[in-house]
């Protein structure tokens, strides 16, 4: 079987990784990728790794090809989707968003974080999340839909929940997380997270040798945590800005119950027994930490589990990378559910080793 | 005045930056630099920075050159200097102390940590805490001892330990935090924080492009982020390692009291006051964050604070140099207040800007 | 098809690298992975990359494993082939060497240069030079002889020789350089060049932000890459050490004949030709420069070409991975081509774009 | 003596190196930064490391507190030299130049390399090139008409000829050096020798993780080079960007004439004979090779030693910092000079030995 995909938005950070995951993967055919400043340029111009490997250029937003397709990834800036997703849905192309446009179910949420007005109410409200390993039911569903006729629209998880949320979330589902305390999340990001465009921010000269934290307090990101791990107004958020380019770890607070169990190793079981059904995700044994550069070009995602007594809280570390389970990785990977395929077809890869 | 000073442990990453700050230090004159693996070696071999600069050579931890010093910096593991520091100050002479031995007031906790006992105890007791934003009463009065003939005994603030406590310990000292809840410290320290020694940890392939949390729940510096903040069993401490050389940043959430101010701008005055003698500290205003970059090789400190509602909490994140302020540069701080010297003589710098 | 293959030494970069492309292969079947400190030690233990993702644990060099397999790869240190290939290929089992051990042909050099005698010369004599896009002869009678029963030894080219020549042999072979000039080369490799042992040299805080050359005049890559060019006395080689992980960029520069083209289009088009038989090599457009980055995890060269007047001078530069290209892709290379394989099996990866 | 120096271009990062550089000078007091964008922000605001140290705002570039400095340094881009430095040399102000407007020699070769008419060739013919190791006597002759009111112009040297001459010269000027034979000059730099602005090029996800040769046969410096070491048409100049913020390190090849030494020593001897004088140049001893990193940050040029026989070739190395001695360094040292203080005041920095 061979599913024409496209890409929108591939000269991105995110688009690029999905294209080059798209070109080997063993059911999608990547018929489109396009970019508004690069349309018309070989792809191997922007990005020389795809040097003699294909022919294959960038085209405009509006090239006929995407039409064509019978899915498309958007890798654009949020809002735009909200304009591009029901032009495809229309067309009965199956859309897998990479933006946020449709990841908070509240259209208020949204309204209150972005700035917008949410245009789209409707096709949001049937969008499925997409983060597999926690939301399976809904993108489920969206397979099942897609199965007879109706083209899915899938909201992927952004690269901090999805790290922040694997790393909490069967702690918080099994009720060993106090619910009236804070979830003191910490998260690390490559610049890579920063995005392709060039500033101050992401000048090597700036960014290399340094540490800083940004967005305290009010990064978009919080939301999407609270609303998987349904803990509204409790989710305290301070990402990170490190010097690497690819890679993500989220290191999640949770204060216990005074009855929840005092032993790590109840919480590593708990957490292999969530995931088991999940080939992208390991948990580590106790006294082990997951290492980006372990997950680093994979949707793979490390998790790790701590206690720290006495003021009984559960320290849970997730690594990602933040362009692969964060980003791109985890698209294809919903994108291979909603078309009924193995979810790793296409997503096997280890990391470099070194 | 020219007070004669050696640096035992010379060779490590806090005693080579020891060794940097006192070879242009106004009053102190550097005479012994020890090292026992390097005996007899001469500075710039090791450390090629120094060539051309300087023909001192390493000498062995008893040369008798250190005895005839006025102060003696004590760069060597924990556990060395309980034994080192003693002799010392029977002889006379003036101890800044880097390692831990003298760090936790109460022996009972310094044997629970370090699994060894305190065989100091007496030497303890009037050891002064190096931290002199924060504890600047115990440094004034082991300057007066000093003053009278006694020489003094400090014992350094240890790095995660000053930026953290620099960043919590106004919040707390003003009443505005939970004494209830926990503090929940993520900090992220550069490779030089791991130490000079060659391990699979530090080798560049696996700490490039990395970034990793370690000794969650069971790092040495929990108990002294306690003590300083008086806050004991509540400090959940859980650091990472990044891929820079020097720099650390401590991100330190902190569960307000519901009578705590709600406005940003009361934080920043309280601090910006607590710190107003200090001619290293400097808190920046709403909406800034530090970078670890902008301290990089000096003794200086950057806060920054901002708010996380509706959670109630104050995001903290202090930035200093791991061996600047967080070790060699303190010393040479505390060496300074005790000799009566100004407290920023010969830690003057500026870090590079790019 | 399924060729049973080991990895001798799989814990170093070299072999790491190699169990991870073997692993993930269509046509080889990783058996057994030895490690003389680490057997009975799980892959996954040591490499967490493999965490979840195989159950492979290693075993000891004299594993009875081993001489099930079909093929091994030989990741060992130099001189450490010279006993072991003998026992291999006796027992009927196809070599693919990645140490020095059988690439200079000529025993006395190898002596001189390695300082110790060469004990196999008989086997000297018939191994195969591994770098396919150059020696395709050599590794063409080995698949031939390895179709009759013969078990081929392959010495596969080290890093630096490999991209040096690539860089300058269909400019040298075409006659188009002074037979009586030497051949300038300055090559950059990344730290994963200076191997897996924690040393002061590989330590992160004296490799980051820091070049520096090393080996000048002495580097035992100097008489292969003249071997390769046949220009005996001539090549004056300096490695340089940069702070990246993967990636090594030889510059190359060629004085040119008086008769010899002054059109770098000659050049280009000299060069496609020469490698339009290989998957892996892109010549790059006049005006653009190889980056070490868009090759690295994969087993292609990019090569840049240009020309410096008024000195007439050929600048060849080529950029490949030095654990793909210049090590464990280029042995898998050499040992699909042994087995009748297409060459790019299990090789066709594209590098991160960022 | 309080000598009032202002900084033309300080914005920019040698510019923002003077700064830092003559804010701690002893003789010089800064009076006045301009920066056409950034008139009437703070420092600290764009330089967070100046946070709590000085006051200052950057001015526009007509501010008149600049026609009251007696020195100002022009950081600004070629060209803009041209019109800026007449101004202030007319009105008395002696002007030191890190652009690339006076020095060469020889309008027509200017003209050739810039691609713009020269309009100060008599402001030219009296320009002092700063290089002080190479050029002290036009440095000298520039002090002495200073000395007698008539302000001085030097137009300091670029980067990547510092490094390169500085390794070549000793040996040129000795007659060992062919003067028939190419000199290959192959040079690595930091990013920051890629300047301010934020580019793909300086994008950390680009620079980091990569090397790349760039401007091969067609770079600027490459006649600057040549008229330094007086070997017009014989540099090969190829440059590299390496991922690194400051360090540059140009390694030449020099062919020797039959008749020069075969022996380190001779050269190592010459070299340090020539450099006796300076402070700031060391020459290594043989088998020892520079470190960028033990130099960055400082005034100083560490320079390696290596013959490569049988090809009778001399490979000189030298390291520096491109804004130290590459810049900001050398520009301070010109004007310590030219002003008759010690040339190293304000110098005397000790890099980082991590």
């Amino acid at each position: 079987m061979s599913i024409k995909a496209g890409v929108v938005g591939a000269a991105g950070f995110a688009g690029i990784e999905a294209v080059r995951l798209l070109l080997s993967h063993p059911s999608f055919e990547l018929r489109a990728i396009t970019s508004s400043e690069l349309a018309h340029t070989p792809l191997s111009e922007v990005y020389p790794a795809f040097e003699g490997v294909t022919d294959l250029r960038f085209v405009s937003h509006d090239d006929p090809s995407l039409a064509q397709c019978d899915v498309v990834f958007l890798a654009v800036p949020h809002t735009a989707a909200l304009e591009t997703a029901p032009e495809f849905i229309e067309r009965g192309v199956t859309v897998i968003d990479l933006s946020a446009d449709f990841r908070l179910k509240d259209p208020a949420a949204y309204e209150a974080w972005y700035k917008v007005p949410h245009t789209q109410t409707k096709l949001l409200a049937r969008a499925a999340f997409g983060l597999p390993e926690l939301t399976g039911g809904e993108l489920q569903r969206a397979a099942d839909q897609q199965k007879q006729g109706t083209p899915a629209l899938v909201a992927c998880a952004g690269c901090y929940p999805t790290a922040t949320s694997l790393a909490a979330a069967p702690a918080v589902r099994a009720g060993f997380v106090r619910p009236d305390a804070p979830i003191v999340v910490d998260a690390i990001s490559g610049v890579t997270g920063a995005g392709k465009k060039a500033t101050q921010r992401t000048h090597f000269c700036f960014a290399d040798q340094n540490v800083e934290a940004y967005g305290v307090g009010t990064h978009r990101h919080a939301p999407e945590i609270e609303q998987i791990l349904q803990a509204p107004g409790r989710v305290v958020f301070t990402p990170h800005l490190a010097p690497l380019g690819r890679g993500l770890l989220s290191t999640v607070t949770l204060q216990l119950t005074p009855d929840a169990p005092r032993d790590i190793q109840a919480y590593i079981e708990l957490y292999r027994n969530s995931y088991k059904e999940s080939p992208f995700v390991a948990v580590l044994d106790a006294g082990k930490q997951p290492r980006t550069a372990s997950v680093a070009g994979t949707n793979r995602a490390h998790i790790g589990l701590a206690l720290s007594e006495p003021a009984h809280v559960l320290v849970a570390t997730g690594a990602i990378d933040n362009l692969g389970k964060g980003a791109a990785g985890q698209a294809v990977q919903c994108a291979n559910i909603v078309f009924g395929l193995p979810q790793d077809a296409g997503l096997a890869g280890v990391a470099l080793s070194v």
